[in-house]
C-alpha cells in the first residue's frame, strides 16, 4: 500500500517535471537543479558563478529550504532574479513546488536557472523538478565514504563537484579513493574539484556550464 | 488527505517509539538518537566516546544508513555490540526499525545505546524511535547558518554538541553568533564545543553522558 503510494506521488511528480521543462525550453532556459548535504557550499556556488559569469550570462535563482529566506536575500543583493521556495516541513523540492516558482520569475530574461535544493542527499535525488541537468556538491569535511552512503544521489549527478578543497591539508580525505567510488556508481558524472573560497579549479566548472549552454 | 495519512504515520510511529522505551527502561538501557547531517561526525563521536568511556560503561550501538555497513564494522572493530538497519531509500530511522534492531542486540549487557540516524537534518526529526535523549551533532563546516533553516532539529534536540572546532581558524563561523540562534530556537539544550580529531571538549560531553546515567 505504502509502495503504491510513493509510486503513484512519484509518477504525478514526473508529469509536472514534464510539463516544467517543456515550459523552460520554449523560453530557452537551462536549468540546473543543485543538490548536497546541508552547508556544503549551494549558495556560495551560485555566488561564485554569478560573478563568474557577469555580463555573459543572465542567470535566475530559485531558492529552496525548508525555512528562512536568509538565501535568497543573500543571492538578491547580486541584482539576478531570485525567488524563495520555503517547503514547511518537507525535505526536497518537488515539481510542483519549482512550477509554482517558475511562475513568478521572469523566465524571457533567464539563460541559466540555478534551483537550489533542500540540502539533503536522500530524497532530493528522487523528485525530477523539470531540470536539464543535476549537479551535486559534496565537500571534503563530509568525508569521502559518501558514494557507499548515498548511493542514488551519485547515480543520478550529471556533475559531481568536490568542494572545499582548500582544507585537505587538515582533513583526512583521500581524493583519488573518493573519485574511484564515484565513478564506481556513475561511468559518466563529470567530477571537478572546486573550493568556492579560493577560486581553485572554479574556471573548469564555469567553462562546462557555458558550453552545455552553447550546446543546447 | 496527505496530511491524514502523515498524522497516522507519525501516530503509530509515536506508539512504537513509546513500546521501545519501556523496552529500553526495564532492561536499564539509556538510549541516545544522535542525528546530524551527512559527515558531521556521528561515527566519530561514537568511537571517541566507547574510548572515553572504557571500562567505565557498557555501550551497544545501532547504526542507521540508506545504504552499506561501513559505520557497522568501523564500530564492530571496538568490540562493542553493534547491528546496522539500512534504511533502503528511507531517510531517516523509524521505531519499526528500531524495534527490530532492539530485538538482535544483547540489551541486558548495554547500559547506554547509541543509534546513529541517517544523515539528515529534516525528516529524522520528526521520528521519535523510543529514545531518552535526542542528540545533534552539527559541525563548524557546515556554516553558522542552520538552526534558521532546520529549525525543528535544533527545537528538538536536548544536547546540540558543534563538532569540528578545530577548523575555526580556517573557515568563517561564528561560535556566538551559533549559539545565540540555537537559543532563540531551543532555550534548554546543552550546547558543547567539541572536536573528535583532536579530543578538544570531549570530556564535557563524556562528564554529560555519565551524569545522565547516573541520575537515572
Amino acid at each position: 500500500m505504502e509502495i503504491k503510494v510513493l509510486k503513484d506521488i512519484l509518477g504525478a511528480n514526473e508529469q509536472i517535471a514534464e510539463r516544467n521543462r517543456q515550459l523552460l525550453d520554449s523560453k530557452g532556459v537551462f536549468a540546473v537543479n543543485l543538490m548536497s548535504s546541508p552547508g556544503a557550499g549551494k549558495t556560495s556556488l551560485i555566488l561564485e558563478t554569478i560573478k563568474g559569469l557577469k555580463g555573459k550570462t543572465r542567470i535566475g535563482v530559485i531558492e529552496g529550504d525548508v525555512s528562512s529566506s536568509i538565501d535568497a536575500e543573500i543571492i538578491g543583493k547580486e541584482g539576478v532574479p531570485v525567488i524563495q521556495i520555503n517547503t514547511g516541513g518537507e525535505c526536497h523540492l518537488d515539481a510542483n513546488m519549482t512550477y509554482r516558482a517558475l511562475s513568478n520569475l521572469p523566465l524571457q530574461d533567464i539563460a541559466l536557472l540555478f534551483i537550489e535544493n533542500v540540502g539533503n542527499l536522500i530524497c532530493t535525488a528522487e523528485f525530477a523538478l523539470g531540470e536539464h541537468r543535476k549537479v551535486l556538491i559534496s565537500s571534503v569535511p563530509e568525508g569521502d565514504d559518501k558514494p557507499f552512503k548515498y548511493p542514488l544521489m551519485f547515480h543520478k549527478a550529471d556533475v559531481v563537484l568536490i568542494n572545499k578543497i582548500d582544507l585537505l591539508p587538515h582533513l583526512k580525505f583521500d581524493v583519488q579513493a573518493y573519485s574511484h567510488a564515484i565513478r564506481g556508481i556513475n561511468e559518466k558524472a563529470e567530477i571537478f574539484e572546486i573550493s568556492c573560497a579560493t577560486g581553485q579549479g572554479m574556471q573548469q566548472w564555469l567553462s562546462w556550464l557555458q558550453n552545455q549552454l552553447r550546446l543546447r
